[in-house]
């Protein structure tokens, strides 16, 4: 029997998506970037809809230039872990202004974002302890959990009672309480209702962790994310995140105000076994992260181009979450017809992600799409209406 | 109570390590590289005996040169998964170039070397199969074998007949036995009898997969490591190995004969679920994979430098290792000796990896050696002398 027989649902699935003649979604090649907006798939410039590039930063011309001045002084990696001899001094210095950007006492640098929730979670959330999860989360979120030792419960999405009712339970119970909330959820873009969340933290005594993946350089004031823009961060004991979303490159950070958080990088074994991030990547992230702090019109951009989107794909008669937020969710009902709706747009000229269950909330097939600060008006038009051709192939929407 | 008090007893043990003014021999700062082989530590010129690079290809002209042409045409970074916007032309050109390298019909590229062993041996092993893992397995192997539903058998370290006698136990079960070996152990630098563990494999119909991070590039005729140099590539189902050492960059790969291997790509989810290596480092990293094909004479230097610092360390009366490997660790009794030597080792500047139990085989501390292509004769002989100063001042050796 073949190591390999226990997929052959999944095998079975795959073949049904790509039935007669269609693409496999999940391995669209982009040949190279033109811009930030236009990639060549299939040996055609196609409108990048998809990519969590929220501020078009992966083509940053000052981040690039950053990239190539540290390959010429310190070549192209460390081969080292952060707790040998990985820690270069950029590293420390891309960590206190990390730090200084979220006006917290202390960061960590992760080699990826997923690393990240896997290495805080597993780390903070000892045997004892417990983890309190929002059903929606992220499956970094999910493995981090399992590599902890703690017992999970797992409460409902974006609902604080019903966490509330979960610790409550907890009462009197010997260990840590940590609450996992994400800033913006990835799939349908809807946001945490941080407030709610940081009233129950501070009325139960438990420990809170934020990840601000897709809202950190999006949401608040200074780009901080939901917590800012609740003005709730003092009630925020970690927040988690990570550079190959608004910021443009790759890797993940926690932040925080505990002195406990040196502790983690001698017992996080997803910080400690691991080469750390090449020397490039680091100077072009605090690159991108300066673009972040000082163009702040490119979050005004970005959200003013998500409600455009947001208005435009329901104004065709498509189904969408209520909130405009940079990732715009269409929501279907057969899996056949979202397979066919996502090659069609890919046919015409437009990539966004196709989201299938079991990975989607509530089981609907989704068209995700998202947004960034470098769409211009004509490409967000363009897009829109393009989807309404394909609507009306398909007979769906108006 | 804090959801740190768990860690009170290793802030202590820390607390012991530093304890005299000692330096913490986990959070030292590279400043910034001068070459492969010498970076600046304290201000000073240290020689660099403790990095896995082990043909200097972190340096390598032509790799920096290839990062530099990729970060002008394609920026940055890719900011997605790549099952979604996160794989282009370049990510299929390296999947094929290791392919090709390795002669094996199929390659995943992964994010990093840690995420390529959580994602191949989480996948491989269903919740009704058997992992054997060798009792020295890195973390990576462990926590892999932690995110997957198999049940896990451990055997004694390089000892292919104990493997024989726990897989005989599991005859007749249903499921896939996995084994799981390393080609070079790194902390003590030991390589596997991989000849006899092939012939275990063949005898039970179990399947293989080799870690073979710190031996590609290292052993083998043409590089591929030790499944090559002992002749039984065709009984190791599977090679995971990384970017991290001898290609000089980071990231993390598996290469196999099997169809089965694309089917991973939609189950393993830190493959899944985590950002795609940006493309300046899937172009270095071809351009050193270039090098490590087109200049054997590297290995050749490595392997004469090993055995020059295995010979050097014994004969000033240092226990080592028997064999002679890239990885020459000097074994010591006491914690508080080995600190010691690690602290004045860095005053006299030689850096070393410090290696404390638990992490460590036997539980005795060890001082980690690892010696480059690109080390000179002087440097290396200058290393053994400042051992040999060191063990003198400690009453150590002969």
């Amino acid at each position: 029997m073949s190591i390999f027989s226990k997929y052959e649902p999944l095998a079975r699935s795959l073949a049904a998506v790509t039935h007669g003649g269609g693409r496999n979604p999940f391995s669209v090649v982009i040949d190279h970037p033109i811009s930030s907006t236009v990639g060549v798939i299939e040996g055609r410039e196609t409108l990048l809809f998809g990519t969590n590039n929220y501020l078009g930063l992966s083509q940053s011309e000052a981040a690039i230039e950053a990239a190539i001045d540290t390959l010429r002084t310190h070549g192209v990696g460390t081969t080292g872990s952060r707790i040998a001899n990985g820690t270069q001094g950029l590293h420390r210095q891309l960590e206190e202004r990390i730090a200084a950007f979220f006006r917290r006492r202390h960061c960590m640098v992760f080699s990826t974002g997923y690393q990240a929730n896997l290495g805080m979670i597993s780390a903070l959330a000892g045997k004892d302890d417990y983890l309190l999860l929002d059903a929606d989360s992220h499956a970094s979120i999910y493995d981090g959990s399992r590599l902890s030792q703690a017992q999970v419960i797992r409460f409902r999405h974006n609902d604080a009672d019903d966490l509330h009712k979960r610790l409550r339970r907890l009462d009197g119970t010997p260990g840590a309480k940590l609450i996992v909330v994400e800033g913006i959820y990835s799939m349908m873009g809807d946001v945490v209702p941080m407030a709610e969340f940081a009233a129950v933290k501070r009325e139960t005594g438990a420990w809170l962790l934020a990840d601000e993946a897709h809202s950190v350089g999006v949401m608040g004031e200074h780009g901080r994310g939901v917590a800012e823009s609740c003005g709730v961060e003092n009630d925020v004991d970690f927040v988690v995140g990570t550079f190959s979303k608004s910021l443009g490159t790759v890797g993940g950070y926690c932040v925080s105000d505990d002195d406990g958080l040196d502790l983690i990088r001698l017992c996080s074994r997803p910080y400690m076994f691991t080469a750390s991030l090449p020397p490039d990547v680091i100077a072009a992230t605090m690159a991108a992260l300066s673009e972040l702090e000082q163009r702040p019109e490119l979050r005004h951009r970005l959200m003013d181009n998500a409600r455009r989107l947001h208005a435009g794909l329901n104004a065709i008669g498509l189904r969408t979450g209520l909130q405009a937020s940079p990732v715009v969710s269409v929501v279907l009902d057969e899996i056949d017809e979202a397979v066919r709706f996502w090659n069609r747009l890919l046919d015409l000229g437009v990539y966004v992600n196709l989201s299938l269950p079991p990975a989607t909330p509530d089981q609907h097939p989704l068209l995700r799409t998202s947004v960034m600060a470098t769409h211009d008006a004509a490409q967000i038009d363009q897009a829109i209406e393009i989807f309404a051709i394909v609507a009306r192939e398909l007979g769906l929407g108006q």
